[in-house]
Formats: C-alpha cells, sequence, structure tokens
C-alpha cells in the first residue's frame, strides 16, 4: 500500500508563528514552516517543540528545522521560540495556522430539514443530514455529513457536530460544543419497574444539557434524565466510548478518558479526573479535584481533593500498598505455614521441657 | 447559553391520571398536572412519587403539587394518589399521558426501500432510512431517521428503531422491540482460524434473533452468528456499550447494565443479572436468576441463583470478605513479620533453656 | 415471532467442496449440502465439522449429513472429508460456497460523491454514502449504505466497508481491508494543554493508516494522530468496541479482543493477543508475541514473548498464584491471628519455665 496522499501544504513564517505566540527567537529567523510533528517524525521544514530539558537529546537527534522551547536546547543551531508554556503555544499555533479550512457554509441540498427551525449565519449543514422540527442553531455552526438532529434540539455558536452522531429530541448544546462521530446524546436511560418477574420500561422523559466547550469523544453515549437532565458542565472534556447514565451531573473542567462509564444520578464536582476504564456506581457524590485511577470501580461519595484507586476504590496510598503486596501473597502464605511448624515445634519442644523439668 | 426551549406542556387532570391508574386518592382532587419529576427537581404543577416512607421528608420539601405514594405522607395537604407500587404507577402515566407522540406515520421522501418488501400498516420511516431487499415490516413500526435496514430482514410489530442504527442482513426482531441509535445488530462474529502465523476470517454465515420485548441501549453490538443464530429472548433488556458475542444466547428477562461484555457461545438462562463493566468468557453456562457483581470477571459455569463477584467471579460472599481484607494485606504482612521475630527470640531462649537445663 | 425468513439456499455437490480444499473423502460421495453448521445445530443437508477427537460423540448424536474431519469418526456411515486442518478448510468452504453475494457494483443513485475524486472498476457505493473531495477508491471496494468517507481519504482494492462507518478526513487503508458498522476511524486525539485550571484542545492534525487484511469489528473507534500517524499493521484483527488512541502502533497479525483499551503512543509488536477489556497506558511499548489477559491493566512496557495478567499486569505464574490465594485471604488471616495467640501462650509459658528454672 501506499502511505503517500494529496495534503495541501501550508507555509507559514517562522516569524509570524513567533508571533503568535509571543516567544522570543533565539537563532535564524528567516524560515518556512510547512507544519507540526514530535521530535522523532519531525521532517525538514516541521516545527517540533520540547517539553522538558529530559528531552534535549531527542531533540539533537530530531531532523526538525525549528524548535519551541521553555529552555533552549544547549548548542543546537536551529530556530528555537523561546515560551513559558510550549504546549500551550504548540496548541495555538497548530489551531490558527495549521488546521484543515471548515467545510464550506451553507446546506448541502441532500441535507433534510424540518419544519419550524432557525438557523443562525454562517453555518454548514453537510451531506445527508437529517434535522427534526422546531430546532435552533447558532451562528458559525457545523454538522458534518450523516448526522441526525433530533425535534426541539438547542444548538449554540460555533458548535461542531463530526459525521454519524445522532443528537436526539429536546437536548440542548452550549457555544462552541464539539461531538465526534458515533456519539449519541439523549437515549433512553436505563429504568425499569420490576412487576411480577418482568422489566416495565419507565419512559424517559427528561433531555441532555452540554454547557460551553465541552467536547465529547467518538462513540460517547449520553443518556436522558428520567425525569428532568442529564447535565455536562462547562469546560469539560470526554473521551471515546465513555458512558453517562441518565440524570448524571458532571461539574466543570472535568476530564473523562476513555471507556469510563458512570451510572444514574451520580453527581461529580469542578476538575474531577477519572482514568480510563474506571466505572462509578449510581446515586454517589464525587467531590471536586478528585482524581479516580484507570480501571477503579468507585462504589461510594468522594471527598473532595481525595485520590482514590482500586476495585473497590479506597484512598490511594492504601490501593497502592496493597496492590504490590497482592503478588507477594504466595510467599507471605509460605511464611504463614512456616511459622506454623516453626511454632508447633516449639510447642511439643517445651511440652517436653515442662515435663522434664 | 439558554437552557430552555419549545416544550409542548400537556395538562392532565388529577382524576384522570388517578383513574388510569386504580389510586384512591387522598386530598383534593381538581388539579391539572403538567409533567411528572423526581421531588428534588419538581415544581408547581408537577406530580412526583415516593418510593419509600425514608423519602416523607424530602417529599415534604418538595415543590411537586401532588404525589404517587404507596403509604400516605403524613401531614401533607397536597393530593396523594395512593397506589400498591408507585414506580410501576409512574411508569403507566408517563407512558400513556407524557411520551411525545410517536413521528408521524409513512414513508418520509428521502428514505430509499429497496424490492420485494413487505411493510405493515401505520408504519413510519424517517429521513435518509435506507432498507434492502426481502425487508418483512410488521405494522406500526417505527424507522427513525438514518438507520439502515439489511436485506432479509424480518421485524415484527410495534417495534422502535432510533436514528443511526444497523440492523443487518438476515436478523430478525421480535414485537416491541426497541434498538437505541447507534446500535449494530449482526456484525460479523469474531473468528480466525490460525496458519502459519496468519488470522484467516472464518465467513460469519448465521444471523442474530432478537425475541419480543427486548431493549438494546445505545452503541450496543450484537454479533451474528458463525453459523446459525445469536439469541437474545423475550423481555431482556439491555443498557448502552453492551458488547454481545457470535451465538450468544441470552435467556428471558436478563438484565445487562452498561459495557458489558459477553464472549462467544455462552449462554445465559433466565432473569439473570449482570452489572456494569462485567465480562464473560467464551462456552461458558449461565443458570437462572443468576446475579453477577459489576466488574466481574466470569470465566466459570455458575449454577443457577448463585450471585458472584471479583476477578475471576466467586460466590458472592467469598469474594466480599477477600475485598475488604484485600486493603488489610499491608498490616497483615506487618503482623507476620513481628510474629517471626517473636518466634525467632523464643526458639534461641529455648535453645538456651534446653542447652542450660 | 416467526423465525423463518427467505433465505435463498444454495446447493453444492459434496465431491466439489472436497476438490476445493484437497480433501480425501471417506464414505458415499454423492451427496447435495445446503449449508455449513455446528455439531449441535445441524440439519439434514448440512456440512459440520469436528475440531478434535474429543468431539467424536457430539458428531454421532449430530444430524448433519457430512463432516470435516481430521481424524475419521469411527464407525459412521456418513461421508467425511479428511483434511489436516478442519477450521481453515471450512473457512475456506464457508468463503468460497456459502458467503450471500456482494452488493451490485456500481454507486447507488442516492449516494454523494465530492469533486476530484478517483473510483477504480467493479466498485460498489451503496444508497445515502456520502465521499468527500479527492478521495482515492481502489478496485472492487464496497462501501455499504449510510457510511461517510471524508476528504482526501485513500482507500486500497478489495475493501469491504460495512453501513454506517466514519472514515474521516486524510485517513487511509490498504487492500483488503475490513470495517465493521459504526466504527469510526480518525476522530481527534484526547489532547488537552491545561492552563489556569482549564483545558485547551491541540488540535489533531495527524491521520490513521490501516495497512492490508486488517478487520476492525463494530464500534471500534481509532483516534488520528496528534502529529503524524496512528498505525494498524498487517494482518491485525480487532474484535467490537475497541478503542484505540493516537499515535497508537499496532504491529503485524495481532489480536486484540472486545472492549480493549490503548491509551496514546503505546507501541504492540507483532502477533500481540489482547483479551478482552484489558487496558493499556500510555507510552509503553508491548514486544512481539505478548499475551495479555483479559481484563489486565498494563501500567509497563512488556518483554517479547511474555504472557501477563493481573491489574496491575505482571507475569503471568504470579498473576495466577496470587488470583488464587486472594480468596484464601479470610483464611490466612485466621490462621495468623491463631498463630499469635499460640505464640503468646507460649512466650508466657517460657517465663514461667525460665523464672521456675
Amino acid at each position: 500500500m501506499t502511505t503517500t496522499f494529496s495534503q495541501r501544504v501550508t507555509h507559514k513564517s517562522l516569524l509570524e508563528l513567533a508571533h503568535a505566540v509571543h516567544a522570543t527567537i533565539q537563532g535564524p529567523t528567516d524560515l518556512l514552516i510547512s507544519g507540526i510533528s514530535q521530535l522523532s517524525d519531525a521532517t525538514s521544514g516541521d516545527l517540533s517543540f520540547v517539553l522538558k530539558p529530559a528531552f534535549h537529546q531527542a531533540a539533537k537527534a530530531s531532523l526538525a528545522a525549528a524548535f519551541v522551547v521553555a529552555q533552549p536546547i544547549p548548542d543546537d543551531p536551529r530556530p528555537q521560540l523561546i515560551v513559558p508554556n510550549p504546549l500551550v503555544a504548540i496548541a495555538t499555533l497548530a489551531e490558527r495556522f495549521f488546521l484543515p479550512p471548515l467545510p464550506p457554509r451553507g446546506v448541502h441540498p441532500s441535507a433534510i430539514l424540518g419544519s419550524e427551525g432557525r438557523i443562525g449565519p454562517e453555518v454548514s449543514i453537510g451531506a445527508l443530514v437529517s434535522i427534526g422540527d422546531r430546532v435552533q442553531i447558532g451562528s458559525r455552526v457545523t454538522i458534518h455529513a450523516g448526522s441526525h438532529i433530533g425535534n426541539d434540539v438547542v444548538i449554540g455558536d460555533d458548535c461542531i457536530i463530526y459525521p454519524n452522531v445522532a443528537l436526539l429530541d429536546r437536548c440542548i448544546l452550549g457555544n462552541r460544543v464539539i461531538l465526534h462521530s458515533g456519539t449519541i446524546i439523549g437515549s433512553d436511560g436505563f429504568g425499569y419497574a420490576q412487576l411480577e418477574g418482568r422489566h416495565h420500561k419507565i419512559p424517559q422523559l427528561g433531555n441532555v444539557i452540554i454547557e460551553d466547550d465541552v467536547e465529547l469523544g467518538a462513540n460517547v453515549t449520553v443518556d436522558r434524565g428520567t425525569f428532568g437532565s442529564t447535565t455536562i458542565k462547562r469546560g469539560t472534556k470526554v473521551d471515546n466510548q465513555v458512558q453517562i447514565a441518565h440524570n448524571v451531573v458532571i461539574g466543570e473542567d472535568c476530564i473523562l478518558v476513555a471507556q469510563v462509564g458512570i451510572a444514574g444520578s451520580t453527581t461529580l464536582g469542578k476538575n474531577v479526573m477519572i482514568g480510563g476504564q474506571a466505572g462509578l456506581v449510581d446515586h454517589i457524590t464525587i467531590g471536586d479535584n478528585v482524581r479516580i485511577a484507570a480501571g477503579s470501580g468507585v462504589t461510594n461519595d468522594v471527598t473532595p481533593g481525595f485520590i482514590v484507586g482500586g476495585r473497590p476504590a479506597v484512598d490511594h496510598a492504601t490501593w497502592r500498598k496493597s496492590q504490590v503486596i497482592q503478588y507477594q501473597l504466595p510467599e507471605l502464605r509460605k511464611e504463614i505455614l512456616s511459622l506454623r511448624k516453626r511454632l508447633m515445634l516449639l510447642e511439643s519442644r517445651l511440652n517436653e521441657t515442662t515435663t522434664d523439668s
């Protein structure tokens, strides 16, 4: 197979890039930059970046044309853009100069629009998108091909909805929300009333509210509230294949890594970080700034600021110690058996001694 | 962002609601109800519900206009609908009076229909749905926008297929089946024949059979049988992001919580409940009425009626005790070291004593 | 519900099947075969197969008309096709004689094609497919209904893309790649630069490269590289609901079972096998021929050829021993308490003895 393809290359002057992130330049400045790369992948023409001095050696070996750094790489003649936070600078440069252009504005002729909707200016609605009735869409929104927007949905400004998303009836997006492909917003919560051994569906009448600056990865599922709303608050970022059940509330600026599952009515505070594949049971409260290790199973409330891990999740120090010792169990068992033998021996000797004396 | 939107409010008389669930009314009866809410979210006009007396205090604090209860809330002047099972009553009321209407009947002009199909009366086929050849669709079925129905599929009566579902060739749905968005029925099973270090695909020739009253959540995957069928039996409910492999058989009235994975050819009896993120290996048999704790890894057959947990899953009591002790391991190890020291001391003392005597 | 449907049955002569896999026939040869089945499901007319002599009894009870075997079933008059590897033979027969035909070649009139694309001969593009600009599609490719192909995508020869896939901008498929329904290739990696308590998106400028003979299951997600590529190499097979993060490299001929998650920039060698629901942290290296048990949490590099398991994953023998002992912890604790008591008794007795003497 061939790995080349028709990429349209942009060339940007190093000076322009440096100005955009208020960088001090060390070294030559008359250079054109065609892309951004990690140190190991960079080719001539690329701008790369050094996140800490430990990578100076890798930087010297890199073929990059120039670097963004916090501390200059010693003895390297190539141009270096010095900034306080190289990762933030690279994010800014990537967004301003190297992002592919958004799709053309307007409504593709194959898209299906419902009635009584309101669409803001500079919106792009892609091929084979279907939009329900009474939908409100803000300014500069992009809805990519194949997505479905249900009835009575409200979408704020500058949102991006990638291909094959389903944003279902009555759900609400704030501004600058990004939904990646395959993500489902507003599926029914999992609620049944048990009667005579059968499960009777409790209709799910609520919706989902997603606030400003939230990004949800690919194939995420967010159930609508049974009654009331499932809510994801401002600035929270959610990775692929995360499951968020009905009536969950996720606070501001949280990070949920891939394949996390959160059961119904659980509430997260602000700035909570959850590692991949962790699961949280229903109806618990996770305080602000809590960190939950990957793979944990959280079964109880967690106090603000705590770090927890394990199944069931306990405080981080206890969990880490037990994790180490679990693999010493075979030796511990041997030790216990050996102690028992020695003890029996002592007991019988002491019995003899006592009898003797 | 704004969180208001154009919801079309229905007003129902309390008397009508009470009659529908055969409730005894305590308190005033001349009231109009505009929605159903949980106690904490209710606003004036809402009907709420009390599942147990422990919530009587919360009910008093609630702004709800009326309540569905099993035992009356003492000293509350608001109307109370007394029923034997409040949750069942609320489910009935939600379904009969507060569900949004189904989409209009008929075939949307943008839908693509294959040849030789048979479509029952009062069916709704949404925008941009594609349907293969020789498909049979029963009465009153709703297929929402963007879904795909493969060749030779059979769909019973009163099914609801939400947007962006793929129901693939030759699969069969019973009556009143609900498939939520992003769910895939009939993807290929994961089967390869190893030869000279490479994996050769075993074609997956079977199908999936989903019986009456089954509901599958969002982004669920159900693989077709390699040969024969993968089967989900009557009344079983499956939450989001569950994976069901080829030739699995799931009995009647099971509950599978989110992110569960079941490997190939495993068989579940009736009324099995599996907690979130649990995994079951291939080719095992789970008896009727088994309960499997969230996060478990089941590697062996489970006897009917057993409750199991852990990785690997064992009987519930053993698992729970071990779970507690795992976090006492650091102290147990200390205790063992201390016993060893004391024992050595005793041994040397006894040696001296014996030598002395 | 009815479980019958209009399947078009093919009849093949047993002799033709035997020739196709170079089998020796024992027993009668003048037979027509209408399908392939497992032993227990087979009906008259079916060819079944016996993978090991332990199944000879099941074969005798089976209603199959004929068998593919490595060693003949003793005392069974039915025809037996003797081959060195029955599973490989069955895979070959299933593919050559019993696979449903591919959809008709050509572009469905409802498909939307972008500009400047190049489409090879004998391609099939299904209903309501949307294809971006500058897309290159090889010979004999099948793109099923409802899938979306982004701008600048390259697709090799003989690929099959099932319904409702999203293959996003600039991603590259080799030859004979199979993508199952709901799978997302090229979603953004999960990368943010933290600044003043907020998460700033790092634009994801890379792509995904999927080499020849790779098969990805349903609802899989593969993120694009932040810069550079996420790569899945030749012959690797990935089950449903697997998450592959940005810049991951997966070697040749690996097997990833359902619901596995691999975090960013982790590298797998050749022929690695990962059991279901295992998770791998970011930036680690897994050597060739490593096997990782289902449900493991891998937090460190793994040496080529190692078998690991557990959370955190350790070598297989240690993990298995600890797994067994974890459930003996209650007895071990009792034993420790009993040893302590006996030791105290001995100590006091020895004190007395010493004092006495």
